[in-house]
């Protein structure tokens, strides 16, 4: 199963100045894609860090997104910070600059020009939008961070990341977590390939516990289940039979 | 100013069974309380990596707060994974136990006195709530992560982390990005205790870019902002005037 991390790049979102769409957006896309996001990471528009940041996604995981720090201004360093990370150049890509060039026509301001500036090497991923591509440094995706902007670019792109999804079940339980976790023990030890997650929660009116069982092999996913409500027994309240994730 | 970082601990987050809730509140609360929130990190309930990112944030920032994997379950790896970072046994608080014995009575189950395991030498950090204080290891809070948990205990404990907040005053232009960086530039250039800020929008009708100004220097932020509003002249739509962020 393909691995992904996202860095988030912005003073506005750990300052609250706006509320964190694009992760939470890539969250649900990613799921339905089949591709297991390990790490977000929200970071200010810090040169420094992001290099650091984005270069240990990078090796860590089989895809990286990044979401801002794009634009025209002062405080947009993130490719920069990329090049740096891959010890590139910045450099100005000269089919990008005349599409900036025609699009912008005689109310182009210079800064305009900064976003045909890419590091050396970048790859230009194309979806149906031929005109403005995504840029791709390695394994990292460069996507702004304005969210119906994020959104448009990464939907436009995302059939290339499409692998098979996980398959999901769950179990409302009605007791307290402590007394199902031998249980979910027993589960854990007699299915290995599948991930058992308990979830308690306390304003819900007719279950107390939320257990979920994911994994890429059904069956298993279905014999744990089978095992799981046979043993909790009476204290099942309902079941979500095992489906593909995230459809 | 104090510095923070967050831990997200959790599978459910990352495979979006549950929408992420803490972070979010967290950063309103440490704006308000003039914390300067500087990186937030998601991730499995996976102890190793538990244990590096929380000895990494710790090492960066004045506060550490986590959120999550404090249960009695098999996937409730927090506090060993805390442990493991600052190389202390997980040990039965004794005073703790008793609480947890008082509290389930007859009901108590094996695993829910697991709440009462924490790292050898953590500190028991108490607000209004006397019975259930929030554990602290060197400078890492570790909160739950079920969402009105959450907040009930960052509240309670949170007046210890108050300072003075910072100056923010907002410009809203009716002008492309790009044909105000210069003109941001100068502002840097001008005020560099100043944080500024740019951000596009798309879908609003009365403006184009959001500018922020931000500073511990109320002066200095007031003399950026007028700077600014000088030099954009009639391309500024309307002002929010320098006043405490976040309050």
């Amino acid at each position: 199963m393909p691995t992904a991390g996202i860095a988030i790049i912005g003073d506005e979102i750990l300052s609250g100045k706006f509320v964190e769409e694009n992760a939470a957006f890539l969250i649900g896309e990613l799921r339905a894609l089949g591709v297991d996001l390990r790490r977000i990471v929200m970071i200010p528009d810090d040169l420094e860090d992001i290099a650091a940041t984005v270069l240990d996604l990078s090796a860590r995981f089989d895809y990286v997104f990044t979401s801002g720090g794009v634009g025209p201004t002062h405080d947009d360093v993130t490719i920069a910070a990329i090049a740096k990370a891959f010890a590139k150049p910045v450099v100005r890509h000269p089919e990008l600059e005349q599409r900036v060039r025609a699009y912008w026509g005689a109310k182009l301001d210079e800064p305009n020009l900064r976003v045909a500036d890419i590091p050396e090497g970048a790859e230009l991923v194309y979806g149906k939008d031929q005109m403005w591509p995504v840029v791709c440094v390695a394994n990292v995706f460069i996507l702004p961070g304005v969210p119906p902007l994020f959104r448009r670019k990464f939907v436009d792109i995302r059939d290339r990341f499409r692998t098979e999804p996980v398959t999901i079940a769950r179990v409302y339980v009605n007791a307290d977590e402590g007394a199902i976790a031998d249980d979910l023990d027993a589960v854990v030890a007699a299915h290995g390939g599948v991930k058992i997650g308990s979830y308690p929660r306390f304003s819900e009116k007719d279950f107390k516990v939320m257990v979920t069982l994911e994994g890429r092999d059904a069956g298993e996913v279905a014999a744990a289940f089978a095992l799981l409500v046979e043993r909790l027994s009476d204290r099942v309240v309902r079941t979500e039979q095992p489906a593909p994730a995230g459809a």
